[in-house]
């Protein structure tokens, strides 16, 4: 595993490691809420069903050390989960497109928890426009490149029907923004210095449905 | 790659391939309706950055077969690949947990085309039961059990707290539900032949920040 540090000394990892240390945080967080003070990685093994020695590994990247017999301090833990995976800083976003799902988010005051603050959602149909959802506002796409000028919001969030994702995309990149979390199923294309997030949420349908035919199978 | 064929003679596939399926049917549903009559792999590889000897690789899985110089027929590329990943077929699935996002997913009638058919909600909060969301209903947590003696749903959608996560998925898997897609950032247990897919929006979330300090530091 090649880890590289950047300016503030936080290591650039690997999507498979990035994608486990959630789901110890999430645990760890149930820990704290139920005041629990200790957990060994033995623990957090049997809970998540990663192995011990992954887990020891994985934490070993955070400044947090566990103690022979009594395992890591919680709270210590979710505090150095949530620093080492940008969820305790406030990373603001626009959504653009605000259909169900644009709303959903925008309404989602959940997603604060993990460090993303929605600041406003744009749209192109003018019933939608100059709305207020969840106490944000909605804007003309049309007005996106002006308003950023004033804002310099990093993070856009495509919710826009799966023809207009591209053209999302590109506004939103002319306008300054530097990572697209793209809902769409269509494939972005960007400049290498963008980073993209697909949540390509028909995919994992497209999972269920042909692993099920496999249960299915097993079964018979 | 290892394909195996099931009692409908479709192929069981790896999740990368399953995972690029539904860009190649986001494109030429696209093309169709522009009225595009053919495409090459050639032409899809430009447009979604896939290799195209990836692209015709994955498209011999279906019974489809390209032209030399003509490329594909944009219509039957369509109707083989809804087939193929179980789009044209109506899957009923239940939402456990009626917040904002299972209220989005119940009123996005988007998932249709993706085959996927809510049919009711579940939450335990007194001030949703009974509503109506989009002419779906929503009851009682505790009444799915015997709500499921009547309509065998065999997908549920679990968008509750992660402190229910596992608690919702139980209750699912009691009342016969064979398959989750889990919402939260919970790794839900379930037995080995329950289908369990996550689709983790926090560790996104995590990618992203972590990929932006890099951009951050391959600008410096």
């Amino acid at each position: 595993m090649k880890i590289t540090k950047n300016n503030e000394n936080r290591a650039i990892l690997p999507e498979p490691t990035i994608r486990r240390l959630p789901w110890y945080l999430s645990y760890v967080r149930m820990l704290d809420h139920l005041h629990v003070e200790y957990v060994s990685s033995t623990q957090i093994s049997k809970e998540l069903n990663v192995q011990s020695s992954q887990i020891a590994k994985d934490l070993s990247l955070l400044n947090v050390k566990g103690k022979t017999r009594i395992g890591y301090e919680v709270s210590s833990l979710v505090a150095e989960l949530e620093d080492f995976l940008g969820f305790n800083r406030q990373h603001d976003a626009v959504v653009i497109g605000v259909g169900s799902l644009g709303t959903a988010l925008m309404q989602d005051r959940g997603l604060e928890h993990y460090g993303l603050n929605i600041v406003a959602g744009f749209d192109v149909r003018p019933e939608v426009i100059g709305q207020n959802l969840g106490g944000l506002p909605v804007f003309d796409i049309n007005d996106l490149l002006s308003w950023q000028r004033d804002h310099h919001v990093s993070i856009a969030i495509i919710t826009v029907p799966v023809d207009q994702a591209q053209d999302a995309a590109d506004r939103a990149i002319d306008s300054g923004v530097t990572a697209l979390w793209n809902f769409t199923p269509y494939r972005i294309k960007a400049p290498q210095d963008v980073v993209i997030a697909n949540t390509s949420i028909y995919a994992h349908l497209a999972i269920i449905y042909n692993r099920m035919q496999q249960t299915f199978i097993d079964r018979e």
